[in-house]
């Protein structure tokens, strides 16, 4: 691991200086200014009326930013993988009708073409040494949300940062969402003292996803709280209207009801720690 | 792992059956009862001044039980393994001059006849499985302090409590202290979901140590407050009143000045997410 | 984790159902067919006569096939990341000036078009779920040698396979190169139980990659022999006619004397576990 | 890790220098001396024919140490933990009747003077860092097994050795029995790596545990020919004339016939890396 001055070598553009943090704007929302930001929706868009209530919903409770999965990279060839373009669609249409900006996953530069209206672009934990795609992403000027692989260091994280950053595009966003380890009983073991680390060496916003780190509902409001706790600037979390009725990672997904008590004590934690 | 209606056949004496939770008496200290609990102290106990100043200097800013090792279980034969004896008199000064309980570790039933003046007694994270020395303590009235080791599962945890309880001793308090993966930035990965599932699970009060998990200074601060946002009962943290003096462990040693922020913010958001 | 009855259900197109092996023809060379194939070169190829060195070099000490990396999968994008283009105009004269079939590593779909001179297509361990690349390599067909991820179970790696067998071809080889743990003394963790759980559950031929797991010339011979005592196909090895000029990874790279040994005593393993 | 050079010093006793390496005398059988040990037998020792059946099968397999535990190491309280002396007395006797050594796990000092008939004590993974005991061990003259804890590394094993050589016990054999990862195909991840390299940093014999690292039976013996192909010294194997009676540890426990493949397997490819 780089100690802090070595940084700026290693990580010629990502490294902290000392001088200003980067402050990330997703459409009119700034990551990364001292507050803290809320992201959620469902792991995937559904079709019909679904997704709407969702999105009216998390707005509603505080979330900033909408975020639904249209491409998904599915584990099994045989799984579900998302509804591609009518899911873009779909985001195009809520984000006009809530007004919320939105975030989802790119999974091969051909399809960068069909996100001119996307806000945030995701890249995945899977997606996240796909050199390729980062220099793409690189290349345009959309800002870019890049997940830690699960099982990549935070070395590896700020140098595919360093990917995106030598491309052009100085809007990234790094987000911790557990690692695996021989752990088993939540979803991923969140590497918590990541975003500590993270604050230190880059000027970078970093959020942490912590509906994957604790693959089970009850387990989610705590590992936020601690994301809020522990400096981070926000937070990507699933959330769906009825989660039992998510077609993907339903054991994992919150209520707004239970979001909105997470983005006000988050708010209050930010408050407390700064 | 266990599900949770499972948990009351695995750890029949440590599954939380929905009733009260219980409350540990550490000299006085109530530890589970809803407040945040304290622990500080540098790595080892010190002969001369030392350890006095640091003991007056983490009461004043907060902290409840004061922590030394003073049988020190170290990796290598050549290493300061501690004062023993010494140590635990040094301990047994301390708590009459300033009126705090203390916790120092026990490495071997051997000793335990010497442990007579300590509040809680610290099993380490080495021995969490050294079901000799836990049937020992379990055998005792004393209350345990129960380190999770850095390579065993909660399920392990839960059961390395339960030789203690079944030996009739009821005061234990399990400790998350970070575990071993494939993450070279912080000194150990900081399992934070554990804190909550533990909650789960058992009735038990669970702390954590942040020290361990941070292994540098600027870290240990982020940690701690995470650990009381995902609702820890507590934290056990190296503290010196000069951590540049410090014999063990100085690289991860926070000053007083720090644990009085550390005690005033966790306190705070203790009440947010209550 | 399939059981083993579960397997033909999860893994439709590579779960093992007792009847015949797949044996992958790579130019010629047989391979899954019970001898033990040896892939060997260097981690990038390199101008000049060196490439041209090795190659002789590997061949007449036994290699069958020959491994050379063009477009070069680097964490940081400042590194060296091969000589792309003209890297595969040279292995196409070695492999016609040798006779010796060749594998190197695609790294995006767009690029397929320059491998059509290419005998055995890589997908390398930060690609093994870039899931638009393995539909890509599963419509053509021409052998795909497909490395585990480093944070990847064997559960993962087998429905990547499936990803490129469901898109029509079934010429696939899979490929232990070692995980992440806690583990510093070698450069990954090569999981060699996972050699003998693979030839269980699929009819696929399984190597190892004895170098990236290795991190050290030393430890690369006694790997790639435990590879063939465990029950491997074959091993993927880097070796240079003179490692200390390699360009990259000179540190795990062999010389062709060591491969000499390596494969001689591999190919009596492979005779006495028959 | 230490590097080579610094080994000396990190470990003053276990350290290879290029001299002799120590040959460690169990009962009259050498272990370290060029050919390969096989210790076998069950996880436990029972009462009735039983471990008299097993012990004359694994002797006329070939093995030449008989292994069964007395007191064992449970995770829960609640599970069988051996029959304690009984089980030393009927080792005493299996000795006695079949002139086969015995090695059996002590765990607690306090239990040392029992052993004086058993010919090669073993320190369990669960207390490889129980310093305690590691000094009980060093300070009497019978050989030590010691086996490498699941969350510990090759230098905290070495470290561990340490302690007992230090005490002027020099007859330690180490053992590598698999590691804590995310892996779940395997029962524990099998660091085949740390073989080499510990034969490279010091002058003890080396044996490996399949038995714990496979999990399930058919895994075993890929694993104990994997072990001799990098260049163990010899296995410790669980072995039952009928598995499926066996008491503990039923799943991963071997049959005679097939420890007999093992033996001859195992010795065949002792010869060709030698």
């Amino acid at each position: 691991m780089a100690k802090d001055k070595e940084a700026s070598k290693r990580y010629p553009l990502a490294a902290y200086n000392g001088g200003e943090r980067t402050v990330v704007d997703v459409g009119g929302v700034a990551v990364g200014d001292g507050s803290f930001t809320v992201i959620a929706g469902p792991c995937a868009a559904e079709a019909g009326e679904s997704l709407y209530k969702t999105a009216a919903a998390v707005r509603d409770v505080g979330a900033s930013i909408f975020r639904a999965g249209t491409y998904k990279q599915r584990t099994s060839p045989y799984s579900f993988s998302g509804l591609g373009k009518d899911g873009l669609e779909l985001l195009m249409k809520i984000k006009e009708m809530y007004g919320i900006p939105v975030v989802t996953e790119l999974t091969s530069e051909s399809r960068l073409k069909y996100y001119s209206g996307v806000d945030l672009i995701q890249i995945g934990a899977r997606n996240m040494q796909n050199f390729d795609l980062l220099r793409a992403v690189g290349r345009q000027k959309k800002p870019v949300l890049l997940k830690r692989g699960f099982g990549c260091t935070v070395d590896e994280l700020l140098l595919a940062a360093e990917y995106i950053l030598s491309g052009g595009n100085d809007a990234v966003i790094l987000c911790e969402r557990g690692i695996r380890t021989f752990v088993g009983s939540s979803g991923a073991t969140l590497d918590i003292a990541a975003v500590p680390y993270l604050k230190r060496i880059t000027h970078l916003p970093v959020i942490v996803d912590p509906s994957h780190a604790a693959g089970s509902a009850d387990l989610v409001a705590p590992l936020a709280l601690a994301a809020a706790a522990a400096g981070a600037d926000g937070i990507i979390i699933e959330c769906h209207y009825n989660p039992s009725k998510a077609i993907l990672d339903a054991r994992q997904t919150i209520t707004p009801d239970e979001l909105r008590e997470i983005v006000s004590k988050c708010a209050q934690i930010r408050k407390i720690i700064s």
